[in-house]
């Protein structure tokens, strides 16, 4: 069996550069500075899906994530005051995990953002000024 | 300065015996099979204040709580359907990490717990019995 991403977690959002373990979706969401990993493991569900050697990977690949949605919090404007981390998956079960960035003046804070509120679309300009900024080339 | 836990991380729930990074806490909370992990890193708030050897004792921690509640979820009639695990701290800043077992049959699925509804109260005596069954000597 092939790796295949659940479409749901290609909807609303584009790709960056993939690292070591996970695929990585920037969100179109402009209330939130938001990176989805999806860990390219056949069939997880679960983080004890994976192997040690694949959830330190996945540990490595969030932080760096975790950089990233600080970089990405200020190029929107809005400079990332918390990081919110879950592995969920409640309506879509593939093992994925969300990295937030969050503010006290964000529409949600402090609730959690998922089932929560409505998407505010950056635009297909917008969404791919953002993904640019977060290439590994563009030294951010 | 010496390590000190937040005191909304104490509250409704009790400790059970400690990782090697974090103090385990159970929830007192019918409502779901749920501990709250809190690595002991004096100022820690997000992931990446720990060193990457912390954040991998991390992930052990959460795997082997990962059990934890699944073991925790038959012990209250409940068994775990699929793990949400998060570290948010919109809250309570300190870092901690919730590991949570959902049902589709739980009174908030599909969406995640923290912020919405009222716990359900266990009372000493359940607390205690499902605390005993978690100590390492249970062999559960």
């Amino acid at each position: 069996m092939s790796f295949e991403t659940d479409p749901r977690l290609l909807a609303h959002s584009v790709a960056l550069a993939p690292m070591p373990l996970c695929d990585v979706r920037l969100q179109d969401d402009g209330r939130f500075a938001w990176l989805v990993l999806i860990p390219r493991v056949v069939g997880a569900t679960e983080l004890d899906d994976l192997s040690r050697d694949q959830r330190i990977a996945l540990m490595d690949d969030v932080t760096r994530a975790a950089e990233m949605v600080r970089d990405l919090g200020r190029a929107m404007g809005r400079p990332v005051e918390k990081l919110n981390v879950a592995a969920l998956g409640n309506v879509t079960a593939q093992l994925h995990v969300h990295v937030v960035g969050r503010r006290r003046d964000d529409p949600l804070w402090p609730d959690p953002i998922w089932g929560r509120g409505e998407a505010l679309r950056l635009g297909e300009a917008e969404l791919a000024r953002l993904a640019r900024g977060l290439e590994p080339s563009a030294g951010v």
